[in-house]
C-alpha cells in the first residue's frame, strides 16, 4: 500500500528512532502568518531592529512556531491514530532559529502502556527538532493515546518514563543569546516590569478574548504540515461524538500565548516547557481568554542578563478570567481547556 | 497591575508625547498577506521588475498596510477605550518602506474635548510612523472618542485643533521616487488613463464586491497587531448592541482602496489622507463594493513625472455602486460605510 | 469608460495576442500562504535543505502557484465574462520559478465557436507565463464559454483547435534540473516509492479529507489575483441560482494535489497538465477527497534521474475515495468535482 495508515499502538517498539518526513524551511513568510494568526507582540521576535539592539543577529522565530513544526513532522509517524494527546514534559529550547533555516524532526519511543480496555495504549516520545547543520533547537517528551489495530497485539516491552516535573533552571537559556538590557527598551517592548517585578504566587489576568475560526486553526494546523484528520475533515467529524472538526491544542497554546503579552511583555522568550495539558477541546467560534500564575522565578546560572519566571498559563473558552477559574474539586472549572507549565526568559 | 487598561480621556494632556510599544519589522510575508487579505493589484506594489523599471529600488510596501501598521501601534495608548474612531485629516506618506524596515510610532496629544454628557471625550492626536533610521514615513492625524473612567475628572485643558481640509499639493510626493513614465507600460499596470485623463467631478464605479469572512478582518487586523477586542471577542460583543464583531475600520479603506483599481489602476501610490470617516459599522458577511468621485487634480511643484488625484472614495454594503449612493439630506445613503478623501500620484 | 467591463465572445479574433495586466513578484511570503492554504507536504518545495542537496538551488515555487498566478493574471481579459471554465490541455511547465521571481502573462487566441444558442461562445486560448527574463515558465490551452453582449453579433472567424491528449514525454522535465538519487532522503521525503514502484492502472485512494471554508478560497484567489466576481461577491451570488459563492476550480486542483501526497509522495514536481475539467462546483463548507489512478508510466529521453508518471486525480466533494468513484454510465459519480490528467516527475 503506497498510502501511509500511520502506526498503531502495537507497532511501537521502546528505543526506536523515527526519522520524520517533510523538511521545512521556515522564511518570513510563515512569521507573517504567525503574528496574523495569534497578534503576538515581543518585540524581539516583531523587530529585526529591536532584535538587533539587544543581541540577536535578527528577529528569530517564534518559539511555538518552532515547536508546532517540529510537532507536526512528528504527526504522521507517532500520532495519526491518536484518540488523544495527553500531555507534553520536559521541552527545551537548544538553538534560536532564523528565517531561512530548515527543519527536521525525530522522535525516539521512551515508553509504552497499554490500557486496560487492550483498545488503546499510551505511547512516550521524545522529539527532538533539528536545523540544517544539525544543530538541535529543540527536544520535548509528549505522550499520546493510541489506538491499537488489533486488541490481541501486545506491546513488546512496557515502561513509563520517569520525566521531571519542571526543567532545572541550569539548563534554561541556550537558545538565548546575551541580552543587553541596557539596549532593551521598555517603551518599545511595551511593559516597564522586568524579572525583578515578578513574584511567585503572583496572578495576571490576560483581560483580552480571541474567538477562534475555523478558516484560522485550518490554516495555522496546515502552515505546521500537521495531518492529523480531526482538525480538518468536517464531513468525517460530523459522524463523531463531539459533531465538528477539534482544533489542534498547540493553536491554543499559542493564542494564550499571545493574550498573555498584555502582563508579561517582556518575558519575549520560552526557554522550556514544563508540562502541558489539554483539558477540553476547544472549537470554532468559541472565545478563547487566558490567565497566568508566576509559580517560580529563578536565576540562570552564570548569566545576568536575563532571570526566569516560571509561568503557569491557563485558558479558558467563552469565559474571561477576572476570577482566575483554575482548579477545582476533582478536576478543572468546566471553561479550562489548558493548563501550560512554562519557563519564559525576562530581562533583569 | 501589570496588565495595560489603556487610557481614559482623563488620562490625555495635550501635549504629552506618547511612544508606542511594539516596533514592526515588514516583510514579503507581510506583503504577501495583504494581497491575499484584499487582492490588490497595482503594479508597482505588485512587481519588483516593474517598480524598477519605473524608478522604485524594489516594490514598496503598500501605502495602506504602513498606515494600519502604524495606526496599530497607536491602538493600545490611544484607543483601547475608545467609544468610536471619528475622523482622519492631514496625513501623509513621507517616505516609501520596503520590506525589511522596522516601524515604530509616536503620537502626540493635539486637542481633546469632554462631551456634554460627561461620559466621555474626543482625544486629537498627530501619529508619526518612524523607520528603523528615524525616517518619518508617514503622519496622520485622527480623533477618537474615549470613555472617561470618573464622571466627575476633567479635561487638563481642552482645545480643538484647527486642521486642513485637504493637504496641499505642494506637500505631496515625498514617498514617491522620481517616476520614468516612458518605461511605465500601461498593458503591465492595466489601464490606458493617466493624469490628463481625469477630470474634476468625474464618477467612477468600481463594480467590483467583496464579502468579508471574519477570519479575514481577524487576521488583517492581527497582522497589524491592532489590539482593539471589539474586533476579536465575540463573546463580549454578543452582549453589545451590535451582538457581533465589529470590522476594523481601516479594513474597509483597503477593500476599498482594493476595488478601485478598477478604474484607477495607474493610480498607483497614496501620497495624503485628507480625511476619512466611518459612517457606519461593517460586519462579517457583508459585501463592500466602492465608487470614487474625482474631486481635484493638481499639479506637483517641480515634478513633471507624475500628478495628483484628489479622490473621494465612497464604499458601501450590500448595494452596489452604479447610482452612486452618497451623501443624502441628513446624512448619508443607508448602505454607505465610508468616505475616504484622499491624493494618489498618478504617472502623466 | 474607465472600469473594464471584460471582454465579450464578439470581441475576440482568432490570432489575438493579449498581454495581461499585472506583474507579480512570487516572494516566500507567497509559497507559506500556499502551505497555509492547502498543507502541501512535498519535500523539494518545502525545505532549501532538501532542494539544495538534491539539485536545485533552493526550493522552487510550486508549480499550481505558477499556474494559479499566470491563470489569475489572464480573467481580466479572457474570463471576466465566462460562464464556466470548460478545460484545459497542452500544459506544459518550461522552467522553474523561484521565491523573487516576477510572473507575467500573455494569451493567444486560438479558437473560437459560437454556441447554438446565440447567447455565448466557447474561446480557446493559449496562455504563456514569462519571468522577468522573459523566459517561458508555463504554457497551456484553457477554453472557456463566455458571454456575448450582442446576440446578433458574430465571430469573425470560427475554428476549435486540435489539440494534443496529452503532452508527449519527450517534452517533459524542462523545469526540473538534474536530480541527484543519490542524496534524495526516503526518510525525508515521506515515502520510499519511487519511479519503479508504480504501475500503470494502478489506483491509490488518498484517504484525507479536507473541508473548505469561504476565507480559505477568497484568500486563496486573491493571492493569485484572480478577480472573477463568482468568488468574492456573496451579495450578488445569492441571486444566482447556486444561491452562494463558487470556489475557485484551481482551488481544488491544489487540494486534490495537496491531499495526493499521501500516496505520491515522491512525485515531487508536476511537468505538464494533459487535461482538467471542473465537473461540479465545490462550495465552503464543503469537504474535499480524492483519488488517482496511475495512467501511463514513461521514461524521459536522455533522462536517468527521474521518470515520469501520468496520473489521473479525481476530487469528490463529501464522499470519501474508497471505492473510487468517478466515470458512470453518461458521466459522473454525482459526488465528483475534477477530474485531472497531469504528468508529474519522481526520482528513479
Amino acid at each position: 500500500m503506497k498510502t501511509d495508515p500511520g502506526r498503531f499502538f502495537e507497532d511501537f517498539r521502546i528505543g526506536d528512532t523515527i526519522r520524520h518526513a517533510t523538511p521545512r524551511t521556515l522564511t518570513v513568510g510563515d512569521t507573517a502568518l504567525y503574528t496574523a494568526l495569534y497578534g503576538s507582540r515581543f518585540a524581539v521576535q516583531s523587530a529585526d531592529a529591536f532584535a538587533g539592539a539587544v543581541g540577536y543577529p535578527r528577529s528569530p522565530v517564534d518559539d511555538l512556531l518552532v515547536f508546532h513544526v517540529v510537532f507536526g513532522k512528528s504527526v504522521p509517524d507517532i500520532s495519526l491514530n491518536a484518540v488523544a494527546n495527553l500531555g507534553y514534559a520536559d521541552g527545551r529550547f537548544l538553538a534560536p532559529v532564523y528565517p531561512g533555516d530548515t527543519l527536521t524532526a525525530v522522535s525516539e519511543v521512551i515508553g509504552l502502556k497499554e490500557n486496560s480496555n487492550r483498545q488503546t495504549g499510551v505511547v512516550h516520545v521524545r522529539t527532538r527538532g533539528f536545523d540544517q547543520h544539525g544543530t538541535p533547537v529543540l527536544e520535548y517528551c509528549r505522550w499520546v493515546m493510541v489506538r491499537k489495530l488489533a486488541e490481541r497485539a501486545r506491546p513488546h516491552r512496557e515502561e513509563v518514563p520517569s520525566l521531571p516535573d519542571a526543567v532545572q533552571p541550569a539548563s534554561l537559556g541556550l537558545a538565548c543569546p546575551q541580552i543587553d538590557g541596557s539596549a532593551w527598551s521598555d517603551a518599545l517592548s511595551g511593559s516597564p516590569h522586568r524579572f525583578g517585578d515578578y513574584r511567585a504566587g503572583e496572578r495576571i489576568d490576560h483581560v483580552d478574548g480571541m474567538t477562534v475560526e475555523e478558516a484560522e486553526h485550518q490554516l495555522a494546523t496546515r502552515l505546521y504540515q500537521n495531518t492529523a484528520k480531526v482538525h480538518f475533515d468536517g464531513h468525517a467529524a460530523a459522524g463523531t461524538r463531539f459533531g465538528r472538526r477539534l482544533i489542534y491544542g498547540g493553536h491554543v497554546i499559542s493564542l494564550a500565548r499571545a493574550l498573555s503579552f498584555n502582563g508579561l511583555a517582556n518575558a519575549f522568550h520560552i526557554a522550556a516547557i514544563n508540562g502541558g495539558r489539554h483539558v477540553a477541546p476547544l472549537f470554532a467560534g468559541d472565545t478563547v481568554y487566558a490567565w497566568s500564575e508566576i509559580l517560580e522565578t529563578a536565576d540562570l546560572p552564570g548569566r545576568k542578563d536575563v532571570g526566569a519566571l516560571r509561568i503557569r498559563t491557563i485558558a479558558t473558552k467563552n469565559q474571561p478570567c477576572a476570577d482566575f477559574p483554575g482548579r477545582v474539586e476533582g478536576g478543572y472549572h468546566p471553561a479550562v481547556i489548558l493548563d501550560f507549565d512554562y519557563w519564559a526568559l525576562i530581562p533583569r
